[in-house]
């Protein structure tokens, strides 16, 4: 296990809220758990109103949230209500009940996808892309190209967590990236 | 496919958001797909009002919302927010990082699981477990043991869509039950 580098700025008081699991979920990795700061009715009010503050701040503006199975709908949909337009969830494969369109990201071994319904994005609307935490950053910018691919502008990535030192920046570096806590 | 029954009330307005489709995930079932409306911004806000609404008028007092993985995220961290109280998740196996309890449900063919971790519910906590669909109820009783099994309260469950005559309203009879729409 490895310690956690410690938090670059922490304005709403969340990092306390944060539990971070020792080899979870595979030896060596330390998981950061968000479950604790869920829990907590100000803790989890902060967050929203702290990510909603970081896209207003930057003068983002967004038509829909698109928020990635599953974790991202938990901050996804009250971003959503929070800057007042609808949520589109990103889903693994086989779960949406319409025509979708899919995009590939790598795992460990092998690949994996995420879908969306094709009418779940138009043309010209502007997308926040909401996760709670970015990696690598694989998730993240396969649903940029699904928002991309069918003609929306991804308008920014909003993050609960960013794990730096992964790359995971680097793989969106092209939008927009807002993110609450830094590791 | 069959027809499906006309919706009994509808207040806010959000039955033409949802959009069936036939013979999904199998040959016979009428898929009941609420994508439409989590996109919409001003039907997704009347959902949300709308169960806390009933939540409220009926006097259920809630301690914690828990979320059904992972439709029950989206409705349940909003209900959270607007009932000041914090967020549980209901995982699949695996998902969550530390000590957790679980219990069984069945499928057509064999038994599946769903975890909460051991701390997410406090005993005396009234919960509020949310789901968007009420169908067998097998998932939503399933929640109720892991909340009473940790000595908290099923204050309700609170669902979006309910499709009754598959007597999921029977499975957790011994408590309240709110829903916005009946089929």
């Amino acid at each position: 296990m490895s310690e956690a580098l410690p938090v670059q700025a922490d304005p709403a008081g969340l990092a306390a809220f944060i539990h971070e699991v020792p080899d979870f979920p595979s030896p060596g990795i330390a998981y950061k758990d968000i479950t604790p700061l869920l829990a907590d009715a100000g803790a989890l009010a902060r967050a929203v109103e702290g990510m909603a503050a970081q896209v207003g701040e930057a003068g983002i503006e967004v038509d829909r949230v698109v928020g990635i199975e599953s974790r991202g709908f938990i901050l996804g949909v009250p971003l959503a209500l929070r800057l007042g337009c609808g949520f589109v969830p990103v889903r693994k494969p086989g779960k949406l009940p319409r025509e979708v369109r899919f995009e590939e990201y790598a795992l460990e071994y092998g690949t994996d996808r995420l879908e969306v319904h094709v009418d779940g994005v138009v043309a010209g609307h502007r997308v926040l892309v909401v996760d709670d935490v970015i990696a690598t950053g694989g998730t993240a910018a396969a649903t940029g190209r699904l928002v991309t691919g069918l003609g929306g502008e991804v308008a920014a990535f909003a993050f609960l967590l960013e794990l730096s030192g992964l790359g995971g920046r680097d793989q969106i570096a092209e939008h927009p990236v807002v993110s609450l806590l830094t590791y």
